[in-house]
């Protein structure tokens, strides 16, 4: 694995350039990120396009040995451009025009956008495609930051009458496939359809899933622009684009099909404190470490994103961040653990995000390797660590893992369009998913739907309303123990509830099962769930079965309803589970499929790579590590800190 | 009581028409609700009609012995009418115009829509008005649901200018009424004159009442041209529409007087989780019970709502609902319970909704009679064991009850105009009391202060702004104990202060009272209140009274300022006075009045119609029930489980 | 002190203006303010006149033997004028236009508003100027209020551009100033920046920043125009404006120097309930009494808010107002005791707010001296205790206090542009250190960081982000004991981290101390603090301090890190401290620049002005005063119940 950085040459004054340039490479680094923000200074005003600095800035860099990843500017519009063509501006859900002054104020839809970004890129590339140094390119920057995936724009609505007559062919067939007869919603031509957005009542759910695999397919549409220009001029280079963590707004795997390489932007305590995804208790406990979790998942489904299995951190926080609604101090020693966490899971590549701390503009309170005095910080000292140890660890082979857990991107937009349960989202479930796997101290491969289960030996599937014939046949033939959450099965493509009742498709695998009715669990409302000697609790949801002879309920509410259908080598969880229940049900399914699983310490998480066994705690006390007494260590050794990391041979 | 159901056959494959009308029969159901959603298919296109369909449907199900409930199609305007004028559509508090795309888009002040309703509600009536099968009619669907009936455009603020003119005469009659030489608020004309909206500072409290006042005209305008085209043309056919629960933007007892029966959709799951009406404990102990009194409360109120008493539960929830934040499934036997409640209340029909749950579009979450699959769902079930039931339960004569409650929609406006306190909510406050009263034991008539209250032995006025001498008058000759409660009697009818100081016009039963001052209290304080045995409390509100000579307190707070008053027959409660102090003060009114309270067991409700006494059990312990040892049962016996009914002969 | 009264002659029939008068001078009320809301019954249409009914309210105050304050109506502009000039109205957040209705509705940056004002001004002016009961001026009302300092007008973006212009010269030293090469947001020219509204990603501080100077100047450029006209007119008669409590939105010593007093509006309970500087236990316990250092905070800031020191209580609240989520009633002698307390530290007037509660329009709920039917309230009975009381307590000179506490508005600002703590409000941060202050019984001025610090010996500084050198001059010349809170000297003046990491200037003080990362603490986080014998905690926010050699840490962080560091007068404390470390800090800092400093009985407050020894007493319980056995008391005596006053001579 090398360690890289992300660096704003036009930020400082080209004085520092050299010194920067050796200092990055002293301190173990060997790859850069550059120039993903720089269209003003790139193209300073329309078709006129700034070489020397850019130039300079390359060779700097290529001079002290290191290697050049280029991101394309597009993230970030120069005013010249939506002064000429106002259209490349976004429109939000209120009906505003984004305006000028921040970031990521185009919309996808924008032709002129289209046009000239492909500009930019083509003269871009062609500068530095064959250029010795640049490695490496990435398209635009965290493509949905900022709710930015939709735009509510004339452009976008223009598009998206297009986009449903290729989809449904005519008007009668989108009549029929959302369902328009109800409330007279019919239309009678494509021109007639409108946007999702301030209607006095709830849109028609099949409209709002259209609308989000609409504006889906725009950021497909334009980063293969990207990529397309890029390939032709930069011949050699893997494209790249630096997704986010638990961005769920378009398709990830889909995006992938168009790149080489997966990368992610992996900030711990910013994606604890400043989304969704944890409990309010975790975010207390873990604001110094971040959740032991949430970055190891997301290395878990970048992994999977890409054909090939490449991916990279091309951000990864290296100190305090600035955007969380409070932004802890990292605990000592944690910058270094998430890139072992990282390297475990298999990366190439980790970036540090940043290599200074800017002192002025929105991300002046954005900690970097340094501070903006140009001291080490102690992120950077931490990078140098372990720069220094990789040199002692040897790069194992990743190999898949033996469980897999499955996402559906369009699957969340379908419960989204539906909640029913004002607290069902579908991130939180997925994490609760994987770390209940995790504490049991499995290996984990997050998958979308689409994927080849053949040589696994558990899937998890936290909740997929839509599923296919095809996935339960590539499931039944992968021969995995299986793990279905509630509302799986649930809804057809369109929106509809599944054929005969959910779970539809599944019960190919549960014979007879229906679930006639679901159930929203308001906060304060926890349901006994008896499961073995597990007490345990659904909260949130529950779907509501009929249970027909011949499959057997592992666990049972206590107003009888069955809370864990077995059957075969399937089994089908109908609530929100507790952890407690969670880890109780993939323990006996890890069992069945003949996987070792036991309760980890308390913060204390495992991943191997190769050979190779990691650990890293997330924990605050000491913990013994369940290593063989014998262990060879090659890094840390039986007992782990807070913050600790250790790796062994296993045998 | 005669059972009946909603039914959109447009949305089913015509092939199961015939068997849908059979089984609705074999179940014991007499009524089906059609057509209210079908606009777009009963006038596909300016001007054109098609009956073809509606015919068959209507036919269908006379055929199976059925009688047809047909609505006006109006919530649901069609995309051609919104296209032709687009001055059809609503706007919205932000001053956008609310799309195409749901239901309830439409504007009350529009005059192309009045046309178009008009043309559509013509042709249908025309059609179907004598149609032997077809048993009445209803209005539209839910006036003011999605919070409709207000809207902010340019064709509301013309008709407010003209309602103005007519209301004031002129402009110095205007700008006196609202006290417009206060902040140099004073218009030269009509025309200056503008809506209470977006404002720096908050709006007149007058000028609120009066938009408020017009918008709740405008809807009984609306209405009234739908009844008065459906008198032409269905002769003896009576009109109702269906209202709902703790709707409070538009005056119930004025529109019930253009109406023949009124009728309301009763969703106890529903009401409870997704208003604000009920505490969060409540909300969590009833979830699949709903509120003991919340049903009850809406039953006896538009029992109320047309002269001739004739009421419907027009949709009654037959399952989980879909729109509340957290939709709970029914206990089984509530859709039982939930039927005979409204029994005991007097409705003349309960009619399910829906008689299939539809697997498409914006409520494909909400259950019915059955399943999407088609197989009858529990609360199928239910609803054929009440139809079993009816037969051997005799029908009395509903009589009225010996309590009232004054309910005031203008009252409402006006507190909401005025809060001075968060949380003095005026639908939260009736439900208290009517609350209070019931857990009494005492049946409740709920009434406008409109009403003739001979007959009544005791009045409970939650709160009621604005009192005329008239109401005074008549409440003084029924001759019945009386209690109010804060805030009444405190404004003039233009939204001053009541001359001489609050309770105004209540001076003349409480001689020389005066609210000298208000108090809203912050949550987490509660003012203890002595009274008598009971320790009491207030929070909320208070009114600090001036207590003259004359004057009894019956309980007071630890400032020594009066917290209930006394004299002759009459009661004035200062503040938001909690369960057990309400209960105290209700007692002593009900013992002076000469009615038998008891407080009744934790979740049990009585109600009497004619001779027989009916019990429905919300709570989760068994009780027993209050009836005499010999008492004869025609329903259940004297032992309740959660969500049991019983009914006993009173002798 | 003079007492006085707000009253509104144009809101009450004119038979009642003879009595009223008559009765304010009885009561012991000598001066009367009027005609702030008046412009519409002043200018009827425009540029046409009415001073009837002005010319005799004032000779009916004036033959009662009261004088008269004269405000300016802008803060009501009539319908006429925006009719006309539609540019007047001001534009909110969401892009919308302010429409009229209420009042403040103009735009700051309207010409033609500049326009219309100085003609109503001037026509005032010329009438009243010399008028010998005349003997003060209001300019406009309560600038600021409901938010209203800000307008996204064009009117204003067109202003903003013209003043970036004026600061910066040229379009390079703008981009250069607020580091526009991040994120390519450079622009050509002035007229490519727009407002920082509604932007997809955060906006850039320092153009946030300069939004709210500029707007704060247009502020003070519309007053400005209206002092000069007053001034030209009105000779020898002082010019105030009624500023009002923790209003933040613009530079408030600025405008200062255009006045001859200050004057703020004082509502003790409904600052505490309806602004959020308080906790939620504060809300509660304080409901009634006020919170105790509101307040005399604001009393100790707008004494040094003209350079005469010349200071009034313009409006006192006097019952319960109407404006905050809960308005609770004052507890009995609150309406006494705040009055005294503003003559304790100072005041010259204090001003009842308002003579009779107005039974209509928006404010019917605001209480007065009397009740809307005419008579005296509790508030009308403790004013005329006040004036009886006043007789008898001689009016000693207020003389500057030994304890500084440094505030700063633009400061302000900064750190709400950069919060990076969801809860770091400046705002309440003063208040706690104010408080703390208080509690050890030490009188305080609240100066801005201009001010001459000389014969101060404690100087507080709660945050200050710029710091100028001058500034450190200033305070190192005066000798004094310095404290320094969290964020001080953390930016430049243009919104940069400040040269060699913060605290930046503050490093003359603490040589060779770094803050080099920040930490925002969320809800739950509470770091323990040992500081000496005390047991602190710190919340919501840290500085993590680089401690060179040579300084002391007096307290630290159970990581390590320094908590407060001393360094010869100096004291830096690095987070946002509890009250328990506050107090202990500061009384360290007070003992050792030889200051009396006792912790105070709960609720207990003193003040001294001259040789006289105020104290108010804000707790629940009785307490006794800390006077000496011999204490010479002119009001009270040595206990106090809640809610008393004394004042005893200091020896
Ligand atoms: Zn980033
Ligand atoms: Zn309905
Ligand atoms: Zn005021």
């Amino acid at each position: 694995m090398k360690l890289g950085v992300c660096y704003y040459p036009e930020q400082w004054d080209e004085s520092l350039w050299a010194s920067d340039a050796r200092r990055m490479a002293e301190l173990g680094l060997s790859t850069v990120r550059i120039a993903e923000f720089a269209w003003a200074l790139i193209e300073p005003a329309p078709g006129r396009f700034e070489w020397d600095w850019l130039d300079r800035a390359i060779n700097t860099l290529a001079e002290a040995g290191l290697e050049v990843v280029l991101g394309t500017p597009t993230a970030a519009p120069p005013h010249w451009l939506v002064e000429q063509h106002p259209d490349v501006l976004a429109v939000d859900a209120h009906g505003r025009t984004k305006p000028f002054g921040s970031r990521r104020h185009y919309c996808f839809s924008s032709e002129t956008f289209h046009t000239a970004s492909a500009r930019v890129v083509t003269a871009m590339a062609e500068r530095y495609g064959s250029h010795p140094a640049v490695i490496a390119w990435q398209t635009d920057n965290e493509y949905g930051c900022h709710d930015t995936t939709v735009s509510y724009s004339q452009g976008a609505l223009k598009r998206f009458r297009a986009w449903l007559a290729e989809r449904y062919g005519s008007i009668e067939a989108l009549n029929q496939a959302w369902g328009n007869v109800f409330w007279s919603m019919t239309y009678a031509r494509f021109e007639d359809v409108g946007l999702p957005v301030a209607m006095p009542a709830p849109p028609n759910p099949s409209q709002l899933l259209a609308f989000q695999r609409f504006a889906s397919d725009e950021v497909l549409r334009y980063n293969r622009m990207q990529v397309e220009i890029l390939r032709r001029h930069a011949p050699g280079r893997p494209v790249l684009h630096n997704f986010m963590g638990f961005f769920g707004s378009f398709e990830h795997h889909k995006m992938g099909r168009d790149l080489d390489i997966a990368s992610w932007d992996s900030y711990p305590l910013g994606h604890l404190d400043g989304m969704n995804v944890a409990s309010e208790a975790e975010k207390l406990a873990h604001r110094r470490t971040g959740h032991p979790d949430i970055a190891a998942f997301n290395h878990d489904l970048y992994r999977g994103v890409v054909a090939s299995g490449r991916w990279w951190v091309m951000e990864q926080q290296a100190g305090p961040v600035n955007w969380a609604p409070w932004n802890a101090l990292p605990l000592p020693g944690m910058v270094r653990a998430w890139t072992w966490e990282a390297f475990a899971h298999g990366a190439e590549l980790v970036s540090y995000f940043r290599w200074r701390q800017v002192p002025y503009a929105q991300e002046q309170l954005h900690s970097g390797l340094n501070t903006p005095d140009n001291l080490l910080a102690t992120g950077g000292e931490e990078a140098a660590q372990v720069a220094r140890e990789l040199a002692t660890v040897p790069v194992e082979t990743s190999r898949p893992a033996r469980v897999a857990l499955v996402v559906d991107y369009a699957g969340k937009w379908a419960l989204d369009a539906l909640p029913n349960s004002a607290d069902f989202d579908v991130h939180t479930l997925q994490l609760r998913w994987y770390s209940a796997l995790r504490r049991l101290g499995l290996d984990v491969d997050v998958l979308p739907a689409s994927a080849d289960f053949s040589g696994y030996q558990l899937v998890a599937v936290p909740t997929l309303p839509v599923v296919s014939p095809d996935f339960v046949d590539r499931l039944q033939r992968s021969g995995a123990q299986l793990v279905f959450g509630p509302r799986s099965g649930s809804r057809t493509a369109e929106m509809h509830i599944a054929e005969g009742l959910p779970p539809g498709p599944l019960r190919a695998l549960f014979p007879g099962l229906r679930v006639t009715a679901v159930e929203g669990l308001r906060p304060g409302i926890a349901l006994p769930v008896s499961l073995g000697d597990t007490s345990a609790q659904v909260t949130r949801w529950r779907d509501v079965l009929d249970l027909p002879a011949g499959l057997t309920a592992e666990g049972s509410y206590s107003d009888g309803h069955a809370a864990v259908v077995q059957h075969g080598l399937a089994r089908y969880i109908s609530g929100w589970l507790c952890d407690a229940g969670l880890g109780a049900v993939m323990a006996r399914a890890a069992s069945a499929a003949g996987l070792p699983a036991q309760p980890l310490p308390e913060g204390l998480r495992l991943r191997r790579r190769g050979r190779l066994q990691f650990a890293v705690h997330y924990g605050e006390q000491a913990v013994q590590l369940p290593a063989p007494a014998d262990a060879r260590f090659v890094l840390g050794g039986p007992v782990l800190e807070a913050g600790g990391v250790a790796a062994w041979w296993l045998d």
